[in-house]
């Protein structure tokens, strides 16, 4: 394809995009009428939405247009495995700049398609209008499959904490490419591409998990979300927290110490959740933690006991961080 | 409440934005969580998404927040009503600079709120995100209560076209504004806050529509969309279409023929149907035109028998119109 999304025009480029997607049973109605229709089975539907801009959330020169679909899709599919349920289908709004090539648009649409069909949905429409700054703004709608959503707020004293996936291998790919490296490529892959365990947010809820949530804005910082919600105290086991020799090696050569990447890095989507102590769990969790009634006024989670005093998570209109791109 | 976003932060912001929802019983788990779940009993879902950017949707001194809300989030409540469904829910995607005041996400907020209640939907969740373009992304919900979905492909040789709701205001209001007046207040309040005659759409689905959407690009574009998913002709009769006395002397008055705003306009999000000839209308629905096979090789839309040569319609890559905002 030659041009720009300029000279493809708006429905040109709707075309192409409508073009490239795939479909599943889910999608009774898909792309190209006022709305999608889609299949609820279980007479609920989980939805979430978030908004992903350049120079913030993505940068062109350290991703590709693909990945950063595949990233934004992931993002928002995770949000919905976090509740315990099955993602079905997505919608895009996206912002292009009319002299943008029309490639890019073209190949994070096929991204945010791959990843869908990964996590077992299918996208099934959008509005593409023209603005100065790329922005993809991508909603994600879900199936409880009969099951009760887990929220962050049921976890209770004497639950412990389980983690599935991977935390701060994308934290750890930043801080390589913020220091203009392209290597290990691991992590590099990690922070261009997430892969969230989809399959461990349904699986936690059969399990019986009392509270759940996608690790997105890092590991304590989310904890605290369901500390907060479930108003309980949650202390981490640094021993229990797995962190890879290789990202040691990372760490050291940046001066960072790796388990800061594993309990404040976002964006690998790991998903963590409370479960009752009974629960036997399946290889692929990690017990890394415990639930307690709050010990003070305002729910709290430690690490080892103490307060984890290094930064947690992002406020997006607080500082950037030195590289101008949200971890 | 004082200041800017950038000084409230995002949590500030969204504590501000969730604190001023309503709800309603579809709302099983309202904002707050990973994701929202909200009532499908017809165990399908309709969905829909459209961005609004400053600039190109709307203008800061044009509208207020609170009308930029209300018309956001009516444009996709319609597109929901347009499939014969009932809105249940709306989620937001927000981009706001950092120095922008706090009073503008929060009013933009009730606005959407309110056009949600309206409609009978409620906000369920959403993302907040810093940039430098205030870009509103809408993603609306919907449920078809055990009806077909209506789509645009239905129509057939012998259906009658029928419309409901305003046709043209939201053009003449933009043509007002443009050339720098406030007045007549009713042409200049229905392009700042458009009202979609929501009920209408499930109304037809029950009529038995063959086929519908909404005004969005203006009646003769919308109804070539139609046409072109229908693989029929559509021919209207000028006679029929109602141009209110008012919106004539405004025409006259910058030198526009008023037929081209009913005919072209879009935003007031009138909904248009083809229904069988035999169907008794209400009186709110006016009968505009007729449905027959293609006379050519391409589906088309004509008036009074001929083509309508003026430009229908606007495509968002396409040359702005003279004032820089979508009409």
């Amino acid at each position: 394809m030659k041009g720009t999304v300029g000279e493809l025009g708006e429905f040109g480029l709707i075309r192409e995009l409508t073009a490239r997607l795939t479909t599943t049973p889910a999608v009774k109605i898909g792309p190209g009428d006022d709305a999608a229709v889609i299949a609820a089975p279980d007479r609920r539907v989980v939805a979430t939405t978030d908004v992903l801009i350049e120079g913030r959330h993505f940068r062109r020169d350290w991703s590709t247009a693909y990945d950063v679909g595949r990233k934004a899709a992931a993002q928002n599919l995770a949000d919905i495995a976090a509740m315990g349920a099955v993602p079905t289908a997505v919608l895009l709004g996206l912002v292009v700049p009319a002299d943008l090539r029309a490639t890019w648009p073209v190949e994070l649409m096929d991204g945010i398609r791959d990843e869908c069909q990964v996590a077992g949905a299918a996208v099934v429409g959008g509005d593409v209008v023209r603005g100065d700054t790329i922005t993809v703004a991508v909603t994600a709608l879900g199936d409880l499959r009969n099951r009760d959503a887990i929220t962050r707020s049921g976890a209770h004293a004497g639950d412990k904490i389980a983690v599935t996936g991977w935390l701060g291998w994308s934290a750890a790919g930043l801080a390589v490419l913020s220091r203009g490296f392209r290597s290990p490529r691991a992590f590099v892959e990690a922070h261009r591409r997430p892969e969230p365990p989809y399959h461990a947010g349904p699986a936690a809820a059969e399990l019986g998990a009392t509270a759940m949530t996608d690790v997105s804005d890092g590991l304590v910082a989310d904890l605290g979300h369901i500390a907060a919600a479930s108003g309980v105290d949650i202390d981490l086991r640094s021993a229990d927290i797995d962190v890879p020799a290789q990202m040691s090696d990372i760490g050291q050569a940046v001066g960072v110490d790796p388990l800061h990447w594993v309990l404040t890095g976002g964006e690998d989507h790991a998903i963590v959740a409370a479960f009752p102590p009974d629960v036997k769990l399946p290889a692929r969790w990690r017990v890394i933690g415990s639930v307690a009634a709050p010990a003070g006024r305002t729910p709290q989670v430690t690490v080892d006991g103490a307060a984890w005093d290094k930064a947690g998570g992002w406020d997006h209109f607080g500082d950037d961080p030195a590289d101008g791109v949200r971890a």
